[in-house]
This record gives C-alpha cells, structure tokens and sequence, in this order.
C-alpha cells in the first residue's frame, strides 16, 4: 500500500522524531510505499489565509471553505497545499506523528488540518462521515505524551478517556473525512523513561504498524442512521 | 474586571470579526477593561520552536515544556510571547473568539496556546486543573461553525455533544489552567444564515456577555480526587 507520514516535531533527534523514522524504515521494509512530509523541515505554512487560492470565487470576501471547493475545482490551490492534496490522495494509509500539545496536535500539523484537508475533495455537501471523500483509506494517529496511561484510563481517570479527549481529532476529522481511523498508538510519559523504556516503546510501535490489518477500527458514525436533515433516525446512543 | 480577547478569522468583515468587535463594545461599555489580540492583524507566529527562548537551558536538544519552564524562571521568553503572557496573567475573563475549525481552534489560535501558556507560570508539576497556575481566572469560547445546533444535540447526535468534542479545549486546555470555564458561545450556522438571524445571534451574543457572572461554570476535575499519583480515589464517574 501507499503510505503518507504526516510528522511534526521541532527537535530531530526526539524520541517522536525516531517514531517517525521507525515507520518510515519498517513499513518500507515490509514492501510499502511511504512518502514523509516532516513538516518542520519543509517549513510548511500552518497560516490559512486568502493567499491560499491562486484566483478567487469572490475577491472580496473570504469564506474559507467556500474557496478551498472554488479551487479544487478549477485547479486554483496554492502550490503547497495542491502536492500536500496529491500525496494524501495518493496514499492507502495517513499517520499523523506528533508531540500530544494541549490534548491536541501541535499547531504546525493543525495547519496541515486545516489547509490541506479542503473541501470539494475530502468532504463537502453530504459528502462526510463514512460518505466522505476519502473513505477507503486509512488513517493512524501516533503520538507522544508527557502524561503516564492511567492518566486517560477511562472516564473516572484524571484526564478521562483517551478516545474522547481525541475526538475532535478521531472522529471530527479523520473520519468526518471518510478515513476509517485506527487505534491511535499513544507513547506514554516519554520526558521521563529511560533508554530502555524507550525501546520497548519502539518495540511496541513497531508490532503496531506490522499489525495494522489485524486492528478493527474504532466505531464512527454511519450516514444511514440520520435523515436528510441529520437528525437521528433513532435515539440510542451507539454502542 | 480585565479582559483579553484573543481573536483569530482571516477575513475583518467576517461574523465571527463582529461577534469580537461586539465582545469588545459590550464590555467595554459594561465599564471593564478590554485587550484584544488580533492575532491575523498581529500577524502572530504560530510555531513552537527554538527561537522561542533567548537562551535555552540545553542548547543541543530541545524539550519544549523544560525550556519554557526555564525561560519562565530567567526571564527569557521570546518578546511576542512575553507580551501575550503579560496580557493572560492581566486578565481576569480570556475569551477566544475563532471559527471552529475541524471542532477546533484555527492552527493560528492553537499557535497562541502552544507557545503563551507557557510552563511554569500557567500549569507545571502538580499546579494544574484546579491548582493551575490561572485559577482565580474565568474563560469563554466564543465561536462560528457551519453546522446547526441538532448535529450536536447530545450523544445521539451526529456529531455528538458539543462539549465532549470541544474537551481537549474546555478541559485538556482552559481547566487544565486552572481556568474556571464559562458555557461556551457557539454560532451556528453562520455561513447559511440571512442578515435578520445573524443580528439575532449577535443579541444572543450580548446578553450571554452580560449574564457572565450568573453562567454556572462547567464542571471539571478536582485533584482532591485523586491520590499522589493521580489515580483516582473513588470510581464512579463524576456527574
């Protein structure tokens, strides 16, 4: 399959920066094909601005949404988010690698959020969810956090659920865009393991990637189960 | 009291550019003191990195959360920060007025809270959740999106609920501060809405302003609750 890494970190030498060429190096090795857009070294733009759209749908006015769907069209995006668009649709499988900042990426990768997912070719009209742009892909989440697991081990934990402290993430993006979302690989309290710790980290990471088909991807909402105004067809709250 | 509103849309004729001018006009006339940060005027820099600190406790391998602790303690935090930290530490009430962008805050936004809620004055060590370095100090989300308000009408709802996809900004963020977190201001619908229902909600918008001291804070954790290592000491999930 295609694989595209999305990764930010503004130190090289991190333990989440070695994440990133660890899945570069083992899904390569296992016959993948993987793009990696480090996104410090590219000095990617995070800014979405009107600078975005090489001819505007109107000049005067900015809605962004309303031009990124202007632009697809006409083939109008700026150079920089139109390569960053061609790998993610050229990709099977998007991980985005990153340090867990405020529960959240860091801005650097949101900026990719916001400028490369557009709309008119990963979402758009009714086009969402599990009719969304990109279904059939996959996605993962691998990231590094300072906190220790119990710390998001269920709702009574300090921070609650991991999974619902992502769901802006997990469900509000990666699979509002059709992307069927993985199990996220979260690398726990990081700043403050030893070497060895770290490796078995790595170990695990990598058992992980080599384990992808054998994961079952976390429950998302289907389309079939709200009308055509998106009200619930039925009021049970989804196992 | 003393407020900062820190304000992030590309375009200054925009609704959600209104709901701030509006936020800076009620209150002021209410008799407070009001800054605005203006982060596109500002033309903010959104990106954690390096160049953050005048000096740095380890020059060869950046830890970003150790530096900024460092830089907190020795007075050498980047000028643009150090002005927005002054004007955060000033403020009694933050509002952060934004269009939501994939159930978050722009990447513009998210920059402002990577790099100005800084370690060491707003949360470190166990100073966090209730014991944050902000405590004392209220916050608001005040924010435009394009869907309407049934789409996130509870657990049933498409999306789900509004708070449980704003958590890694209500909780993972502004409590996590220590911030007492007001009921958040979402403006639906605003790119489909005609002129007299935009008016409506900037009446809405005023009022919700006015009524800030009979709004009952969100409820959030209490590290009461939990033992030295943040397990916690009852199992039931709060109410």
């Amino acid at each position: 399959m295609n694989v595209l890494i999305v990764h930010a970190h503004p130190e090289p030498r991190s333990f989440c920066s070695a994440m990133k060429d660890l899945a570069v190096a083992t899904l390569s090795d296992a016959g993948h094909a993987v793009q990696c857009s480090d996104l410090h070294a590219m000095h990617w733009n995070p800014l979405a601005s009107a600078t975005d759209f090489l001819e505007r749908s109107d000049p005067d006015y900015l809605v962004y949404a309303l031009e990124q769907r202007h632009a697809v069209e006409h083939g109008t995006l700026a150079a920089d988010i139109a390569a960053e668009l061609d790998k993610l649709l050229w990709a099977d499988l998007l991980i985005l690698n990153f340090p867990l900042y405020w529960c959240s990426v860091p801005a650097l990768l949101k900026g990719w959020i916001d400028r490369v997912l557009v709309s008119g070719a990963c979402y758009g009209g009714r086009r969402f969810y599990d009719r969304g742009g990109l279904a059939g892909k996959r996605a993962l989440l691998s990231f590094t956090l300072g906190a220790q697991a119990h710390m998001f081990a269920g709702e009574t934990a300090v921070h609650g659920e991991l999974e619902l402290m992502l769901r802006p993430l997990l469900r509000g993006t990666l699979a509002y865009t059709g992307l069927s979302v993985l199990p996220p690989f979260a690398a726990y309290h990081v700043p403050y393991i030893d070497e060895s710790a770290r490796r078995q980290l790595l170990d695990e990471y990598r058992k992980h990637l080599l384990d992808l088909d054998r994961l079952t991807p976390l429950a998302m909402p289907s389309l079939a189960d709200f009308d055509h105004h998106l009200h619930p067809l039925h009021h049970e709250v989804p196992a």
